[in-house]
């Protein structure tokens, strides 16, 4: 049902210390600690002696002893020590997660450790560039990763769901294009001589028309990159421009629950604190709104006729290609599976 | 499972307004409003685009626009627009429900839309009959519908459920008629000479005893009307006479839920409204007692033992009546699907 | 899935009185009352006429009308009383479970009552034995009682879950033995010479090295004496001793929630409330401390991935012992059930 062999986000770094947190991803449970040396750690959240969970236990040195009877287990999830006795069973172990902290986020690969490949790592990089500045913050959706990714590649609904803030009309008047790009999926509206939205009048301080690119890049299995540029049109009384990246990572906690970790970075009003905060603000109020169509939209569909399928439209591209994608890799994942 | 092609009760008139509204009838989701016209529409709120709720989005003259990405929809459920494209598919729609607006209630046909007949609609006129006063309410029952059809079918249980208030010894004390009457089902208790309960006597005034009519008429699938005519026994020392009908509309939310719609008038003390307050909070009180029961007894039944059957008695004439007319009724229309 | 012919507690006497209770044991409804003879009854709380609640009505004499209608059942669970007619159909009755209150405690045969044998009572007199005092309490669990049970049973938990209040280093460090006894378990720990934990030294007012005696006997299908013996080692500044028994009646709600009645005794101090409290405060604070693993437990034990087996210990002779023995007495039941 999901992709394994990727990575995913699995939390935000500071959200790994000396204290163990439990959470659940692709339905499976994890804990997720920081050992003495520096370094995160993720393992299986289920201790093998009685399936306590070893979350509520305590980290020591690089290893975490199970809150139940005590059972310690090293960052590779080899049991070091059973308190009571001197000989360890084999299968006295634990699933450990590859992991990477980089750029403040921590990646976890949830398939075979021997394929964890760095070199796929999906590219939040701007969350630490020079030039641009910003934050991260998570949500809780109640729904299936895929709707909250298909929200993402049709920024239509914006005119719907976000009227007051990010929505004007000019969204829908303009065609996207859609194409492959590398392992994923990239959508590209570009909009002229628009009004700019109330967000954008705010946020950038326009008053005139401007020209309004929109670059959506989905990276299975669930990275979207929105690059949002806008700029005064040629010849307009102002001269002004910004842009925005909207970094999302879509980490299935469960079939019908998403961890949403999100990042927004601008490249203007630099070390201006006051227009972090501001962006924030209306983008989480903004997310809000989505939350509320997505949450139901997993009731509806939960409960959907027998042979009930989507009607597209024009600006389905980019779900129907992520998805098309989606089905493509899973499949091929499964039967790699098999033929071992 | 449940009967479609009959009138259920949707909502209260008030309730249609520029502001759609979800409620779920028979498992499935609906969206309720007004058009710019006046009239009630009633569609699926699944829209064909996303399975996004269409009722968070805004109605917009007699059609209304899909809250996710603005698919418009007219009242017979064509898709009329899709913003950014032309071109509309024929799949583009959702399915209508005849709507009538009647007495200041909603009846929605569940069923084909070619076979819905104005004529089966049940009958509430008393709502708006002049010399007939009261009020309707609404009550959300965690219990089949048919658990609540049952609890009006035999009243005895007003003296256990409801002793302080309609509770008297007399009600088990008089036996009932049952008769076929129409498509329905009419049980009839008539207690003469008896002590007026305590509702009565608050209501009605009466101090001496009284004689007590009860007729109970059900009408497939979920009407269900109480005629109440309480009046002095001949040479008491009062002449006094009031009647109540209770009006009963127990829609399917789904096997576990229902929508109480309920009506209650009186043919006295015609413009006091301080009257018509106590009556609706005493009857309203009245429903809560049942309301504990019948949710305790569905979880009840829910896990019933295999072979499990009720025991039958002198007064379950009308609910036994009612359960098998249903079951025929529902056979038969399995049949005739079947044979289309 | 439960051992049925067997004495489980239903609650604490003082919980049975004029105003019905209901409560679920085994997946089963049931309805607890003290009739005017003053004995404790135990029925099904289901009506046989249709499937109300019967806790819902009132205490008539020794019998109990339902709630619903007013179908009255005698303490056997014969339908004495219908309202409203003579004859009273065979099958108008519910099943009755033997009760027996001993101890402040009511037992309950859950299984045939003929077979119902007051001889296999476990045993919690010192309830009520002179010379012993203390308190008993309620908690419920949302994890199955085996996992209690194991609980219990494993008291090397202590140095990690109750590391503040009974955790020593002690109990690790010191191998149990575990016997047959009777139709159940014992498991022995003796420590000595060791430091008395936090409890202790509250409790007992120990400051010198003490010997420590843990003895645990699990009797079929859900019952823990642990009983604690702590003294002074010999030649001690002190010369102390002091006696606790933790008494544990693990009643199954369903499959995944256990009513946990326990009590709490000790041998010194008696008359002394302020000690009696602050026992009972600390011990409660302790369960806690388990009830917050136990129901993660339960959580991730189900969705444990397939073929998924806890790895023994040298610490889990109990519980190996305790669970192969429920085993077999399970498998013993359900193949009686079958020859007959």
């Amino acid at each position: 049902m999901f992709l394994r062999n990727e990575w995913y986000v699995a939390g935000f770094g500071h959200e790994f210390g000396e204290r163990p947190l439990q959470r659940w991803l692709l339905g499976e449970p994890l804990v997720l600690y920081r050992g003495a040396s520096g370094g995160v750690v993720i393992l299986e959240d289920r201790c093998p002696h009685r399936g306590a969970p070893i979350s509520a236990g305590e980290v020591c040195g690089d290893a975490i002893a199970c809150g139940y009877h005590g059972f310690t287990f090293d960052p590779s999830g080899a049991c070091i020590h059973i308190p009571g006795t001197s000989t360890i069973p084999r299968e006295a172990r634990v699933r450990a997660y590859p992991a990477i902290e980089r750029w403040g986020w921590v990646f976890v690969w949830m398939g075979e450790a021997a394929q964890a490949d760095q070199a796929r790592l999906p590219d939040y990089h701007w969350l630490v560039e020079p030039g641009w500045e910003g934050r991260s913050e998570y949500l809780s959706v109640k729904a299936n990763y895929g709707l909250v990714r298909d929200n993402l590649l049709d920024l239509t609904h914006a005119r719907y769901v976000h009227r007051k803030t990010l929505g004007t009309a000019a969204v829908t008047d303009h065609p996207i294009s859609t194409e492959a790009r590398g392992r994923g999926v990239r959508v590209t509206r570009v909009m002229t001589d628009i009004e700019p939205s109330p967000f954008f009048k705010r946020m950038g301080g326009f008053t005139g028309q401007v020209n309004h690119h929109q670059q959506i890049d989905f990276a299975p299995p669930c990275h979207v990159v929105i690059n949002t540029r806008v700029s005064s049109v040629t010849g307009s009384h102002e001269n002004r421009s910004a842009q925005f990246h909207v970094l999302n990572a879509l980490t299935p906690e469960n079939a019908r629950s998403t961890h949403y970790f999100w990042g927004l970075v601008r490249n203007f009003a630099l070390g201006d604190e006051a227009v972090t905060q501001m962006q924030q603000r209306l983008n989480r109020e903004t997310f809000f709104e989505d939350l509320a169509i997505l949450e139901q939209q997993q009731v509806l569909l939960d409960c959907k006729p027998a042979g009930w399928r989507p009607v597209a439209t024009r600006n389905d591209g980019g779900c129907v290609q992520a998805e098309r994608l989606m089905s493509r890799l899973i499949e091929a994942e499964i039967q790699a599976r098999n033929e071992q």
